[in-house]
């Protein structure tokens, strides 16, 4: 999937799991291009007047970004930021384009590389310093289209997610602690990783109302009032990170499963098999060419097969080498291609039905549901460590988020980062059927609980 | 097409010209994975130590290496370059992967930015700052099968410009100078610029031969020998300047003229035509609707046909709109979905044919021929002023091909750029006719003539 590299934080990211990318790629920009979204290219490089322009966003983002001050042997005179993100990129150009309500709406995205230079401890897919994702950048004269296709995109992640990689989500909002610098607000798609219990923040789709369309002055005329008005904006993304999750969440004690609709291959068809010292020539060539016509056929039925014929590898090395690489579909000869085509379509949803048992909730009452709702702290923090996610009351505020980050946080030096405080995954749309109490989940509190959310340790 | 941005020498690709960039990627993409090739992606950043592994290589970019120097508010202990090119990123990785000749071929492609900070005036796409291409870097364990490699992309990159851009180009070899730093021998597609007579690379594709096989050891055990043997490496590149050479060759008194097999609207179908202030409201939605009704059947026809029905523009201003645009049809009226499909190749057989004529050698004699075989220097000079590019007798030596460039170089000031030296553009593959004399172009040149060079004023 990755090679390491010599630049700390960066990895290579190799045919097998870009591959996944591509797969990712396409169904979604089919997706937003039927949206009426276009793509388009900005510079990665960003002036400091535009990086500063929207306060809330720079002081989230000026940790991590890097700069260049050095073109071949000449300082610069000034340095130039290389971009975490694009909203003060693009926008300036937005201003020069918006100048009537007929100029309206905007909807562009773009696929690029982002560079966030993280001081954390770097991890592949999930916390890398330089990543690939897509960002769409819309404008919208009216409030009511734009929170609209904040959600239509949300589906679209969900989808990514479902549909493709065979991932249960919880759609939701972001918490106010935990939504975008500078947006209205956040909605999220979160995923659960069984193996250690915590939450993944799959993709997010903002509305970022009118905070940078005035800092950008992205306005028009109103046509009603003649007065001037300011742009209703959003802002989305997905990356890398998604083909972490996957791993993640897939992987078994055999290693990668690669679920079928993103496989860079789907069959893997392993020859030699019955090929022993006593096997003619003939023979021998026999299998090899009826190995390499099944996966013409496949191909040629859209299976995404390859022959192995390696005969420096014995057959069981080879099995297991396609098993470790997580190809869904290993077999020795050919059946029928339909079958093949059938058992990837339930390959996938066998992938997506074992995970997906933690959260929906008509299964909360399931033996293996990893979601629990949960109203009392004592055993919110016990069942956090039982690698569950909960569903609580809380009251929405960022002090009280805070206080229950660090009241669940595990100081026992042991611990390690897998006993992080918890904080919120999102505030799900579907709320459940429970009855909302009163109180907020932390005992200290004196807010009146607003909604469920949804908490975990997280990455 | 772009906008232009508040960092020097970098623009914004608008969907206009993204679109054309879209469907580059998608024809070259299609074709190269034909040939076995498969994308990845390696990060942007380079330490010091992989960049100047090879030294001819690095003396050729260092002036306009960009670096990073600073995260957040961190002075980093090592400055890091961002790549120009990424052949140093990309080898350490090949290096381990190699082990064994059975882990050859290795063919990889990626899609991405990269950055050469130049100091000279820059142009949108032709000389900016930042831009995109895809980089195909692949290692063999025979020279032949590298160097037919090198010609098969060759082929691919003719084909963007013949097949997609309907632009006619010469196929050659880039002589001593001009070549990639570092490789054995760098081939070309060249293109003439009617508006100015200059040339314009348009892809190349190289052998690097060992040499950096050598400098970052990718070697492996010869089957054969059992000594120690090197890689024989390629890599290509094809980048968004492409959109740059598309403009200027076919942009017209009216603006840009886009070929139909990449423009992101092939037909514009304009109303309302007819509608006066007599129109009852009945009749113009009547028309209205058969418009729209018309660019869905071309769009069910896998015709890219957008309907114009915007009310507050006059059916003037917007087909001058959309010619300016370079839509290459735009009617008032559906005629035939047929009649369009065939249309629009005939638009890109005619736009080939227009700029056809003076790139190949059967119609040097045309009248309107912008290509001569020259054997006199004094001729040679005096051609280059009235816009033609030449095919003269050449030793092929770096010090001729300075002297050439420096003695065709008008020092008069008011001429300005335009008037620079001739360099060779290639070492066309396809030979003329004529007799190669024995003496070289340049008259001081005391070295025999190896081939026809073909020579220009280029970008």
């Amino acid at each position: 999937m990755i090679e390491y590299y010599d630049v700390s934080g960066c990895y290579v990211l190799r045919p097998w799991s870009y591959a996944i990318w591509e797969g990712i790629q396409a169904w979604f920009d089919s997706g937003i291009k039927k949206l009426g979204v276009k793509n388009c290219y900005f510079p990665m490089f960003v002036s400091n007047a535009a990086l500063e322009r929207e306060k809330t966003h720079i002081a989230d983002f000026a940790p991590e970004v890097a700069w260049v001050t050095r073109a071949g042997s000449s300082e610069m005179a000034e340095p130039i930021a290389i971009r975490p993100t694009s909203e003060t990129v693009m926008y300036p150009s937005y201003k020069k384009w918006v100048q009537s309500h007929r100029d309206l709406p905007i909807k562009l995205n773009q696929w690029c590389n982002v560079v966030r230079w993280e001081f954390k401890h770097p991890t592949p897919f999930l916390r890398t310093r330089e990543f690939l994702w897509q960002e769409g950048h819309t404008a919208f004269a009216t409030p009511e289209e734009a929170v609209r296709e904040v959600f239509q995109i949300l589906d679209l992640y969900a989808g990514v997610y479902t549909d493709l990689l065979a991932i249960p989500i919880v759609k939701g909002r972001k918490s106010e602690k935990e939504k975008f610098a500078g947006g209205d607000f956040t909605t999220t798609v979160e995923a659960y990783v069984p193996c250690n219990g915590r939450g993944i923040q799959g993709a997010t789709s903002h509305h970022l109302g009118q905070n940078f369309s005035k800092m950008f002055d992205i306005s028009f005329e109103d046509p009603n009032t003649g007065g001037k008005a300011y742009a209703w904006q959003n802002s989305w993304g997905l990356s890398t990170r998604t083909i972490g999750a996957m791993v993640m969440i897939h992987a078994d004690d055999s290693g990668l499963v690669l679920p079928p609709r993103v496989a860079a291959i789907q069959v893997a068809i392993i020859l030699p098999v019955g090929i022993t010292a006593q096997t003619t020539e003939e023979q021998r060539k026999h299998l090899m060419d009826s190995a390499d016509e099944l996966a013409k056929i496949l191909v040629d039925a859209d299976v995404r097969a390859e022959a192995d014929l390696r005969d420096n590898y014995s057959p069981g090395w080879k099995f297991n080498h396609w098993e470790l690489k997580g190809v869904p579909i290993r077999i020795e000869r050919a059946d029928l291609v339909n079958e093949i085509k059938r058992l990837l379509e339930v390959i996938h949803e066998e992938m997506y039905n074992k995970t997906h048992t933690f959260c929906l909730f008509r299964v909360l009452t399931a033996r293996d549901a990893h979601m629990k709702v949960c109203y009392d702290f004592e055993e919110f923090k016990q069942l956090l460590d039982e690698k569950f996610i909960l569903l609580s009351p809380f009251c929405g505020e960022i002090a009280c988020e805070d206080e229950i980050k660090k009241a669940s946080t595990r100081d026992d030096a042991e611990a390690g980062a897998a006993q992080m405080g918890a904080k919120t995954l999102c505030i799900p749309l579907e709320q459940p059927k429970e009855t909302l109490p009163e109180k907020c989940l932390f005992p200290a509190c004196k807010n009146k609980a607003k909604f469920f959310a949804l908490f975990g340790r997280s990455y």
